[in-house]
């Protein structure tokens, strides 16, 4: 049984640093780099390639909003033919430094306040996963399980990885429950454990409302700021691999 | 007889208009396309790509300096490391764009300040000749004839393509004439003209100061902007044409 | 009786020129100058100041979004303290120009889609009139006829402006026809000027349901920019003059 | 005897925190607060202008090159209006936030690359010194000591604060040490505390070359970054008490 472990990486900017990736990329499986638009620049975007090349992390585009100042967290009306351009923009600015380092991109997995648009918002979701498949049909688009992401790239034939949360509580219809609710924070670190564990090995998760819900758990994202991130990531690591589910990226299966 | 005609194009930016791109597209073999950090932006790139495509103009991609508001023209002090990495991103990002509209990327000459740094000091000279080179062996490295930059890409093994400029006067050692001198420009349309046609036929250019000097003319660079470009593009292309010599792209040869 | 005539100015930036500011300034009585963040750049802002007071134009800030390539015109989700925040910064900006040229400023009103929001939500419209409130309270604020915005001024005792559009038509509850619906536009200038001239001179605006609504004419909003642009801002002035109102700024009174 | 501390601060960037401004402000006099081009963001200024005023901190611009992801820390090639154009931007934007919060700015000082080139170049030197007059002239203009930004603000009557670094070495004719040069920084805190106080006390410097150098020290430059800068700003703070050199803002005097 296999799972695998995401993180953003890739977010400092210029003198500013953001995130602990050295420490993160030994217990992850999978960096999502970010591109230059809501993080990231390109002698970041190189370093952050050559250390998961040196770490065996898989490497994916992790494209966002053109909004430096609000980190891709704020939605922006853009239309669907802007997300794909910008994603494909993205991409391959992202896909030149892999190319200049030898590796191979495996993923794309859009940030923030596009990830949740891409989410609910079907033309949107559609041109993003349109942008991977012109660019490069062998990526893996990564997306919210369940979501219209997850839609919009089976119909193009796309491999997808449906993307799951250790930290955050579940609505009986598989949704995310909103940040703004109380109970969308799981602040227990066992229990956040346990829900992963049993999304992965039964495809299940426990509700807020008490009802057991389906849910694909191909990857599970995994944050790397806060102050307990590291020490989280390991554990999480260390559950997975002592109920027998081997943290691997896609590509080496 | 061949020779490349090329002009910058690509160069509006949201809702700002620059350059005949549609009209010149038809008088040039080349292509230069601005990716976003001098000029243009992610849609204008993708409808750049796609009318050279239409058009039969081959594709370079055109990195400039990180100074929208300064247009690229600003001499900014980076490193040759910082050279390095802006000029991967900007490829990178071109090349999805030509990669999603099924297109090949053909060159990659540098924009404005860039450009200039790059024709007379060495280590940005290698560094933006290393990203081509790691990117993408295959493309044709433009560059000042006769430059640091020219060289760089030579000992790299890079095909290079040497630029001269119709309008412009050249000093005995070859350079251009500053243009802070009264005479850099060469405002007569039928000087300009009989200047390049030489340059392509002879390989000679007569000097501001009266001699002879040896010059390489693999590319013409047209400017796509000034209320005459048009015109002037037209009247060199039907001027190389009359001279027997044929405007075309490197790939078509 | 008066009225004011502004105009969006000062959105040039860089090397791209947008607008007629020069020839647009001889029919208007205020200049809203834009401030950098979704058009215009320091030099724009400098000349344009100077521009307006040759022109005994009254001087206002135009602050947009953080979105130079949507222009400002696509909705961010911004909070009511970060609306705050960047309106306060953009009024500054102009008002340094404003004070370096000797001049005085008469208004703020906001752009795009900042101006939209402000329309519509309540806490978006109260942060950005505390903004100029706090900045300069003698600034008029500008905003969309019987819009949230202006309520949110009127509430802190700012003088405030209601602004009506020439070429477009009203709904029978005073509100703009959406861009989205066929008659949105009016086409014929003849109807525009009709309509702009009775909100003056009666208070009232037809309807495109056929009703008769009251409206406050304070100020009417020219567009800039566009192939008529020029002629539709002469043709207004000289018909409000022979109807025997005065086109005025407020400073002017 | 007087002398002000001042420190760079406000360089923080939407989700990038940067410095230990909290502590810093309890030892020094005067803050140069960045306002948005190489660092600092709209809610950055106000939060910063806020704490500024909470703890008797002089306020400051410290306005910088539009090089966000170089940290206005590279050259460029600006014109002499250019600079003009952008210092009057960036004083103007955070004056709005000072007069937001019932305060009064006390200086302007250049950041980085800016303040370097305005410390040896007349015509760039005379550009930022013309726009704090021209915006304020009560303003009171910091630069490097004997350099060519104090002369230009002599010579328009500002009111002039030559700055001195603790942590520096010094040439025998004034000038800093060049950063490539080995020995260009004292290490040693103890060392460094003992140049400035004679540097405060006595108006003199020993040189590299071992020779003593007449220097006027109105006020001290401390780095807010770095690991021991809260602790160094502390000791310097107490030698200055210890040697009867009250640490005061100008404004305080």
């Amino acid at each position: 049984m296999f799972v695998d472990l995401n993180c953003d990486m890739g977010e400092s900017f210029g003198a500013y640093k953001l995130g602990n990736d050295r420490e993160i990329m030994r217990y992850v499986s999978s960096a999502n780099i970010a591109c230059g638009f809501h993080a990231g620049d390109p002698s970041v975007m190189k370093k952050t390639v050559r250390m998961a090349l040196e770490n065996g992390v898989a490497l994916g585009a992790h494209p966002g909003l053109p909004d430096l100042v609000g980190f891709g967290r704020r939605n922006m009306e853009i239309s669907a033919e802007e997300a794909y351009d910008l994603v494909v923009y993205q991409i391959g600015a992202l896909q030149a430094f892999v190319q200049a380092e030898g590796g191979v991109m495996q993923h794309m997995k859009p940030h923030g306040a596009l990830y949740n648009m891409a989410a609910t918002r079907a033309s949107l979701a559609e041109a993003i996963a349109e942008a991977v498949y012109q660019v490069n049909p062998n990526l893996i688009l990564y997306g919210l399980a369940g979501s219209e992401l997850i839609t919009a790239g089976v119909k193009l034939g796309l491999r997808t990885a449906q993307e799951v949360f250790a930290d955050r509580t579940y609505q009986q219809d598989g949704t995310l429950t909103s940040r703004n609710h109380p109970n969308a924070i799981i602040t227990s670190q066992g229990e956040a454990v346990s829900q992963v564990v049993r999304m992965v090995q039964e495809g299940s998760v426990r509700s807020l409302q008490g009802t057991d819900v389906p849910i694909t758990a191909d990857t599970i994202c995994i944050h790397g700021d806060g102050t307990n991130a590291l020490e989280f990531a390991k554990l999480i690591h260390q559950s997975l691999s002592t109920s027998n589910v081997a943290v691997s990226a896609f590509w080496d299966r």
